[in-house]
Order: structure tokens, then C-alpha cells, then sequence
């Protein structure tokens, strides 16, 4: 099925495309609530944003945010979240949620993950405890505690990889995908959520046009591009994503999983992507590393110390209207949690701004000029040893 | 001067007293607000209540806070505070703060502590280097960032202690206090903050009753009684509070600090105690346990993953109004940072309720019966060895 036809509360429309670029204004409605796109999505590991309040994830501009399978399936437990009347109102937050759907972090965090075609058997990190995924229990876990965005099982394989392993494991990808559309039809999911494919391949070119035709063709409301960002140059991350680009039904949101550098956002949307997810303003905030329009700075740094001003004069967040660098300076000296709550904040409505900044040049056909006003000021860290 | 007049901005007066015990309900006025009395100030040891924001911290109740000179005067420093605009301004926090001396901690943090009659000398714990803290630079310090109560330099022993020592210690205190309030009035003190003395001379009724006289007869607007809560049993506690309180002048506020869990309130505000700090309800938050009307639960408890409503039903603090006890346990269990704050929240406002109970049963005589209320339900911790 490809005929991009709406399905229950969840309706994608694309309300204005740049000239110059494939970048996308849209507009994404889902069962609790609408997402103007393009969107960051902040992440909520353990059903919280590290740190922050819903309320204030919520002010930072954030419409909607991600919570991982993986870690929920183990801590609290599907019971529990059933039992407190879903995820949503387990943590307080009534907008939408997109729930990966646990892959990733099975290969990433799990030990003993063992890959077959049923599913993938591992071990908790917490407990030791035996585990297992298959495409119909991750559907059946997100659509349990209510995710209004529910990703198929993909499996993904690590860098550097051979090419057979990479082909298999994109190949069982479009199986378990065929799998997820079945156990998301049999469970009525349309009438609530929505299911998104995701696309792998690696970084081979005919891999990746394989897979997005796989996922273009399958019954899922939405298009993730899962298996960049892992380690490869960022010219290579940016082929892959014009090769699938080309291919992916341009009536679906485009998600491009665990990217989220300000620079990143610009590069994903000029090629088309809608959605973003990524750990990296959270991270880098509670390492001391806050988003300036120049690009990051260390706010342990010393000549933070005087500094009695906003970090960031022209940042409208919670944090620069009300604290200056140097009160921020001291509590990372002095090892203070409010510390890591205000450099969360900001770095969250940096990206929420650079998003807002992106949408309104999409809207005015000036996407090129403005993502060349960005870059002429912000100088990206080359090495993202802390991302 | 014991004529007890209110000089500068700083006034107290006594509302209403208690028949049957020596409980008062007073009023105290600062050059940033009034505080009901009694009250507990919760501690923000860093220029930070741990974990909170300023408008969190008052949505708890506090009408004042707590901050720590020794701390603040390694880090940040007297200068970075100054170039600032002061502590206020500095940390966001608009309302009266209240600075101990540093005496306290220069004994339990720093290294090498040496007292001699000039002053202390002792090593950073931060950074090794050599720092003094004296009558004059104690009071230069907190008039220098703006403290609204000041308190004068004391020179505390440690359990156990010779009877000699505590008495060298007791009487340094008081030739100190003679020369904070020189340096007090010499610096125009009174313009903008209020000087309180300390009461030391360690658990013998002799020496205390010595130093409440000396502390009496000084020209000071507060009483303080510091070195309790020091490891001594609760009714030697008890013991010394009440000797002196008898002979403390009773148009002054009086502050016992470093006490706050909640039988201790009651306790103290029975022998006429007025203001209240301790690290208490925020390090017990920290390390998972919160207060209840049945005594301090720990919410990493199994007992509570399923409890999904408010740890207390009855608590009208924003976070029992907002999350339940399961998803506090859910945060603490999976090592998340806003359970350390939704505990903060949670404990500091128990204790303002507290106190606000308290306030009330005094101005309706009813002071000894809400006490034995409270008792009757309230399962104090015998050892305090989480406190």
C-alpha cells in the first residue's frame, strides 16, 4: 500500500517545499496532538527528559517527544504502565510520544544479544535477566502504554560490517516490517497510533534504495531512516540520505533517527527529512557543553566566571532570561543539579529555535540564504567525542 | 544593649504565645520580606537550594533561606558575588537569606583548621589553598553579598569534648561576638541586614547559660544556638534548649541551628524556638526518603511500583498533586534526576505544612494538642544516621 491515504488520528500533509532544496514544511497530526514539521524530538530515555519537568520540556517549544522501548520494556515494565493508565500519564506528558522500537539499544546496551529470525534474545543490562523482542511483542509493547508513534522492530548492525551481514540484516528488517504492519492491523493500532517502517542498508548505496523501496511499499503511515549517524563521515550520511530521499513517498514524514547537532538539522532538512530525534542536547548539557550561536562552548570554562550576562544575549529560554553564564559556571563548578536543569533547558530551546528558524525560512522560500547565515556563524565540533 | 529595639530595616515582634509551653508566633521583618514565625529556612549551601529553582523553593512555603559562608566565600568568591549585584541577584532568589558565619563548616570540610584568638585559619577543601576567616572578615563577607541575617563568628568543639576546650571555645565565641558587632556597626550593618549571636558551650548547663547571658547582653537583633544537634541524644538536646531559652531575651527571634526533621520542630518550637534550618528534607530527598504523616518512607521500596497515586493523598506539594508514588519510584530506581527533585519539593513542603500547622495551633492555644496529634501518627527515626 502506498496510495499515502490517512489512516485513523494520524494524517501527514506537506504544506510548503523550498525551491532550491528538498526541505519540507509539513504539518503531522497524530492522536494527541499536531506536530508542525520540520521537528526536533527530545528524548525522554526513561519516560522523563533527563532533568526537566514535562511543563518545562513543554516550554522549551518541544510538540512532541521520544521514549525508548528498550529501556520502558525493562524499567518500569509494560504492567506497570498499563497499570498507571499509560505511559502518558505515568510521566505527566499529554503530547504526542514516538517510541523507538528497542533494536538499536538491544545491540547497543543489551549483552548476549542474539539476532534470529523469530527475534532477537538478550540479557538485561540491569538485571542479567533473559529477554526477548520479535516484531509482534515491540508492536505490542508500544501500543500497550499508548506511543502515538510506534516504530517497527528493525535490526541494525554496528560499523565496520561486512557487506553479507549488512544485506541480511536489512533483508530481515523488511521481513520483521511485514511482520509489525500484520501485528499492528491485528491490534487495531490504526485507530490510535501510528506505525513507521524504518529503513537500514548500512552505507552501501544499492542497500539503501532496496530498503527504502522496501518500507515506501508497506503498509506504515510514516518513513524512518535508521543506521546513520553511527560513526560514518558526514559526507556519507548525507549520500545515504539523498539515495533513500529519492525513493521515499514524499506524503509520509520522513524521520531521521538519533541526529540532532544543530548542523545536522540543517543538512537532514535540506534533504527532506521532517523529524528528528537525538540525546545530544540533553547529553552535552549535563557535560558542561551549552549550543551558542557560534557553536558550543564549555561553560566551566574560566572566562564564564565573570561573565554576569546571558550566555546567550539573543536566547529567549528560561535559563538566559533569568541567569547569567556566571551563575551557570558556578553550579557546574560546584557540581549542582540545577546546573545540569538550566543547560538542559537552553540547549533544548536552541534546537527548538534553530526548528522554528528552519520552518519559517521553508514558509518564505529563503531556506538557502538562512542555512547559509547559520553556518557562517556556528562552527560545528568536528569531533563529536562528546555527542 | 538588651532594649531589644528594632534597628535598620530588621524588626520581630512576638503575635501571640503559647499557655501551656513556650511555643511563640511571631513576625519578623527583613530588608526582603517578612517571615512568619516560626519558620524553617531550607539551605542553599551553594547559592542553591539543591536541586530546585529559586520559584520552586518558594512554591514550597519558604519565606527564607539558608546559605553558607564558608562555601561561598571558596567558591564563587566574595568578588564574583559583588561584581554580580550580590547573592539575591546572583542565584535568583528575591526573598530574605540568612548566611551562618562559616565557623561550622570550616570545622567539618575544610583541613587544617587552626583557631587561634585572631581567627581561623584553615585549607580550602576545593583546592588546598590557604584561606583565614576572622571576626571582621566573617561579617565583611555576608554584608559584602548581601545577606539579610548575618551571623557572628563562633568557635565550635566537637563531640566529645573536654570540659576545658568547650569552655576555651565558648568564651572565644563571645570575645568574637564583641568584635562582629564592632565590625557590624563600624561597616553600617544596620542599614541593611540584622547581626545575630550564637549560644555554644557544648551540653554543659553551666557554660550554655554563660554564653545565652553573653549573647543576651550583646547588641545584636537575633539569637542563635548553635553546636546542638551534634550527635548528643535528643532529651540532652531538649536539656540545653531549655536552659537557655530561659534566659534568652524574649523580644528576640531565636534560631536553633542545623535542626529540622519534624519532631524536632515541634520539639524546638515548644522551648520557644522561632527559626529552623537544616540540610534535612533536601539530602533525605536525595537519598530517597521522603517524609509522610506516618514517618520517612524509603520510595525505592518494592511496596511502592505499583502505588499509582500520591505517596501522600493528602499533600498539596506540586509533586504529589502531579506524579504518583509509582513513578517517583520508577525516577529513583532508574537513577533519574527529577526524582531527586520531586523529592526536594516534596519534603521541603511537608516540612512549611508543618510549620504552618504549627503556627496555627499556637494562635488558636492549641499548640499541645496538634503536637500530641502529630506524634501520635509521625514515627520519628531513632537513628539518624541517613541525616
Amino acid at each position: 500500500m502506498t496510495d499515502g491515504r490517512a489512516r485513523g488520528p494520524f494524517r501527514f500533509e506537506v504544506l510548503a517545499v523550498d525551491g532550491a532544496t528538498s526541505a519540507r514544511r509539513g504539518r503531522m497530526e497524530t492522536s494527541r496532538g499536531v506536530v508542525q514539521t520540520p521537528a526536533f524530538m527530545p528524548v525522554g530515555t526513561q519516560a522523563t527528559v533527563k532533568t526537566l519537568l514535562p511543563q518545562e520540556v513543554r516550554a522549551t517549544g518541544a510538540q512532541i517527544i521520544l521514549a525508548n522501548t528498550y529501556h520502558l520494556m525493562l524499567r518500569p515494565g509494560l504492567e506497570t504502565l498499563v497499570a498507571a493508565g499509560g505511559l502518558h500519564r505515568f510521566m505527566g506528558w499529554d503530547g504526542p510520544i514516538l517510541t523507538d522500537s528497542g533494536g538499536f539499544q538491544i545491540f547497543s546496551l543489551a549483552s548476549n544479544a542474539r539476532v534470529r529470525e523469530h527475534g532477537v534474545a538478550f540479557r538485561s543490562h540491569i538485571d542479567g535477566s533473559r529477554r526477548e523482542l520479535t516484531p509482534e511483542t515491540a508492536v505490542g509493547l508500544q501500543l500497550g502504554w499508548g506511543s502515538d508513534i510506534v516504530m517497527a522492530l528493525d535490526h541494525l548492525v554496528g560499523l565496520p560490517a561486512e557487506f553479507a551481514s549488512v544485506r541480511d540484516a536489512t533483508e530481515r528488517t523488511h521481513r520483521w516490517l511485514t511482520r509489525c504492519v500484520d501485528a499492528f492491523a491485528d491490534a487495531g493500532g490504526e485507530q490510535r497510533a501510528a506505525l513507521f517502517g524504518i529503513c537500514q542498508g548500512g552505507m552501501d548505496p544499492d542497500l539503501r534504495r532496496e530498503s527504502a523501496a522496501a518500507i515506501s511499499a508497506a503498509a506504515v503511515a510514516g518513513s524512518a531512516i535508521g543506521g546513520l549517524s553511527v560513526g560514518e563521515p558526514k559526507p556519507v550520511m548525507a549520500e545515504m540520505l539523498e539515495i533513500v530521499a529519492e525513493i521515499l513517498p514524499v506524503d509520509k514524514p520522513r524521520y531521521l533517527m538519533g541526529v540532532g547537532s544543530p548542523e545536522d538539522l540543517w543538512m537532514g532538512v535540506a534533504r527532506g527529512v521532517d523529524l528528528f530525534d537525538c540525546v545530544l542536547p540533553t547529553r552535552l548539557a549535563r557535560n558542561a557543553a551549552l549550543f551558542t550561536p557560534e557553536g558550543r562552548v564549555n561553560i566551566k570554562q574560566r572566562r564564564f566566571a565573570e561573565l554576569h550576562a546571558p550566555l546567550d544575549p539573543d536566547c529567549d529560554c528560561d535559563t538566559c532570561t533569568r541567569f547569567s553564564a556566571a551563575y551557570l559556571h558556578h553550579l557546574f563548578r560546584a557540581g549542582e543539579v540545577l546546573g545540569l536543569r538550566l543547560a538542559s533547558v537552553h540547549n533544548l530551546r536552541f534546537l527548538a529555535n534553530q526548528i522554528e528558524v528552519i520552518r519559517r525560512a521553508i514558509e518564505q522560500s529563503s531556506f538557502v540564504s538562512a542555512q547559509a547565515s547559520f553556518l557562517d556563524c556556528y562552527r560545528p565540533v568536528v569531533r563529536a567525542d562528546d555527542a
